[in-house]
């Protein structure tokens, strides 16, 4: 079966390479951290040096990083895999970044004679192991049919938004979503709570209604635990509202509540809880009421 | 069967006074605007002159109205019931009013020797025509005991969340959720939109991701199609997070984000939208960004 | 020489009155804390046991509390002022209180008999020390005639700005500006620092530079100090920006600034900064960016 | 005396070249609309056709342009200044750019062994005509003492903050403070007017009175007469209120006062007043009250 190429192993990249990896398909990967691909390798996948090395084997290559300079950095820094892949590769980026970013990605490219395609997910660690993610993709009808078969074992679903950069927007309004539904829980729980509502009453009470995001609900137990081991880490939060707000500058839309979210996670970050998981803002909220 | 008082018989109090009467409750009701009662009179219902009058004749009281201010001119303005109410009568407030108003109205009906419950409801028209409202209960087990039979021919679900006061409470923390929900959404379509993606397709998958609040896919319609025409109205929503924000103060909870939100709806308001449908300030939102 | 009731002896107060003393007025005062009359009453003041038997013994009574309760209570609560002053008797507050609260001071005033003037002052403790207030008048012309020498030897200019409440509007506009150039000024010199300016030398800088309030030069020494000993406390600037946000709500005036504002006030509150000096939003917020 | 190229003759630039002139420099410069040159060329400047052919001619070399991006296009750009200029050639760079983008400027020029200052200046259209503009200098001694006599031909005072970057970072400090005067200025007048206060008079006593950045007061005729002629474009305002943000994004400072204030003129950019005055967002939050 076809051998693909696997960059940016951490939480998301290493369940999706493993699901690739379950499918029959040969990974050759890379990763800064080289200790995290330990257990892609014991199942056959080939860990080399840096991303050039990868593009010397492959014609399709997956990047699953955790900023926009993270892939740039990657694919046209010293010992990046843009200048080494083969003309007419297809370079399908899952990673979570801005719009005006994916295009540039995308101009550049296509200047060196590559494909691109925007594939970002929504999903977070349980989706990502059990396949049941959903791509949002930006690029042509081709193209996403090439590497359909390959997004169909890492997830349940894919969105075809339009061109290169669609998949990325999508994303980040997703990403927008949640950042915004975390915060109005943490701000409505506080104001109960000072109340005299009982904390686990209206945790599942909220988390479970029509007025709160779902996905909300899925961090019930880090809440009431106090416990915030990162699923998806606050600083990566904090990176996607501002992107989302640099986005809105650039596209002269006014976003008063997200800019303000933002700085709640910017606190949250300055204070500390950057590496926790991003339901921590509920935790460092409540100790700004001095609850 | 038991004579009931129902005061205020707007889109919420007029769908309630109906599942009453059709479970077979005789009313007595009072509007400021008496035309809203003619459906009512016309299926039985006596209607009085004055929220006094409605005292005379009932022991069991419910009011449903819009703001604080008018609870209070009801109950204890001139020719208001609170005065008229026979002892031990018991007065159930369904209107959405903050929680330190609610416990100061029950503090002014036990020191006239009456009961009093708050009983807010969540859910909007089709729920409280449909008989599916849920009840937020504050007050004493034994009263709640006593009117259960005429909350479950409104409600589906009753909630009994303590003593006087955390009804309201947890009312006012509904539609905190509600009120940032609403302004996420509109900021997110905002961002996607200016960024190509098709209006009607990131409605549709936004509204019914688990990243939003599924309420807000009940106004897809709407939004769509730039119909506002109320169902709850935005100055309404406005006072119901200008009333969450002020209670933030009184219990010394920091609520950056909803403050910021509550000003957006100040903003639609004042923009002449206080009337329309909460979720105009969708189309308010969009077209302060040009869209 | 007349007599003059005051009410209220905190850091203003007292000055206060210690500057009608001192120009040959016999007082009569009270204050909740009696320590607090001590100097007064040493220079021959008389003080008494409650609100009601300083109206015993005046025609003109000034009140400078701290909140609309307070005045409140003073006024109209047991063994207050109001009921007891004799006739055409006139009523000075210069405390700090939101305009709809004046108005319906005026307006209970009034109906009771006596006249109303609401005369808050621009100026913290050394102005009111040396005399340098300046009085933000809302009343009649013919009332203000008469006060005009007590006003002068309190303070060194008046400004008449129509009808009663119309001081205490000027005045909320004044605190409302205050509140935010310490914001501003906070979060500037955080930018700064953060990027490897002097600490000393930007505060001195801006704060007597001409896009910064003049004002904030004041509590220059305080902020490189790190000691906030309370000038104009914490919790009252905040109040004011409460009662300034109150008032935008029920004028229909969005203030999305002031409102954000506001809640970081709020979280230094929340924070235990209350008592302090209202500079001490300059420390809380370079310990939020972790400075 | 010596020839010095200037690139950048808007409403500043034009302004400080004619008094580098005036004090007998010879100039060489360049713009992209020529028209705005043809006044210095009347008095003796030689306009050519590109920035490079400005470093052709010069040693010294100022840039006084719009944004970073201008900033980049116009150094690194096709027919760009950077390589051309010869080595050791000392580049003064005036215009409002991020610290980051300043110190990579630096960075850049020494790599092609070019000598380079940050030098913008506080103050706008009048100063800058009149040579009392103040020189916020980041740049080693040497380089200062080298320029100083030019800058002392264009301004009245000149700030040395440290190395490269400290003038941009303190020129973002002072924009910063006044985007935020503003917007507090026209929160509490929209406050002040809806309470019943004559607008003139309020202007008048609050833009002169200590809570106020003095600098709000030169704009008292154009917020009077609501005309809002360019002397400082909204757009540049809101571009420096972003880069601030984005910088508070960079060194981990939380800003929320700033990135709600930011909105706001995003919100009046947005409505079409991008090149209006900065101070239009006065009249835009008028409109916004309804007012």
């Amino acid at each position: 079966m076809k051998t693909i190429g696997f960059i940016g192993l951490g939480i998301m990249g290493n369940a999706m390479a493993t699901n690739l990896q379950k499918a029959g398909y040969q990974l050759v990967v890379y990763n800064r951290t080289k200790e995290k691909a330990s257990q892609l390798v014991a199942q056959g996948a080939e860990l080399v040096d840096s991303p050039a090395m990868v593009a010397e084997k492959v014609n399709t290559l997956f990047t699953m990083l955790s900023t926009p300079e993270a892939v740039e950095e990657t694919a046209w820094g010293p010992n990046g895999f843009a200048e080494i892949l083969k003309k007419d590769a297809l370079w399908v980026d899952c990673s979570t970044v801005n719009p005006s970013f994916s295009r540039h990605m995308s101009f550049m490219a296509k200047s060196h004679n590559l494909r691109f395609m925007d594939a970002p997910v929504a999903g977070s660690k349980a989706p990502a192991e059990n396949a049941e993610l959903i791509f949002l993709v930006g690029g042509s009808q081709v193209d996403l049919d090439e590497v359909r078969p390959m997004l169909e074992v890492m997830g349940k679903k894919i969105l075809h938004m339009g061109d290169n950069g669609k998949g990325a927007a999508l994303k980040m309004v997703f990403n927008y979503c949640l950042g915004m539904s975390m915060v109005a829980f943490s701000e409505a729980i506080s104001l109960g709570k000072s109340l005299g509502l009982d904390e686990k009453r209206i945790v599942d009470i909220i988390s479970g209604s029509p007025v709160m995001a779902p996905n909300v609900a899925l961090k019930k137990d880090k809440i009431l635990n106090s416990e915030y081991s990162p699923e998806f880490p606050l600083k990566w939060l904090h990176k996607d509202m501002h992107l989302a707000t640099l986005t809105g500058y650039q596209q002269n839309v006014p976003l008063p509540a997200g800019n303000v979210v933002k700085e709640l996670y910017q606190m949250a970050k300055a204070g500390g809880h950057g590496n926790d998981d991003f339901s921590a803002i509920f935790g460092f909220m409540q100790k700004l009421s001095g609850q």
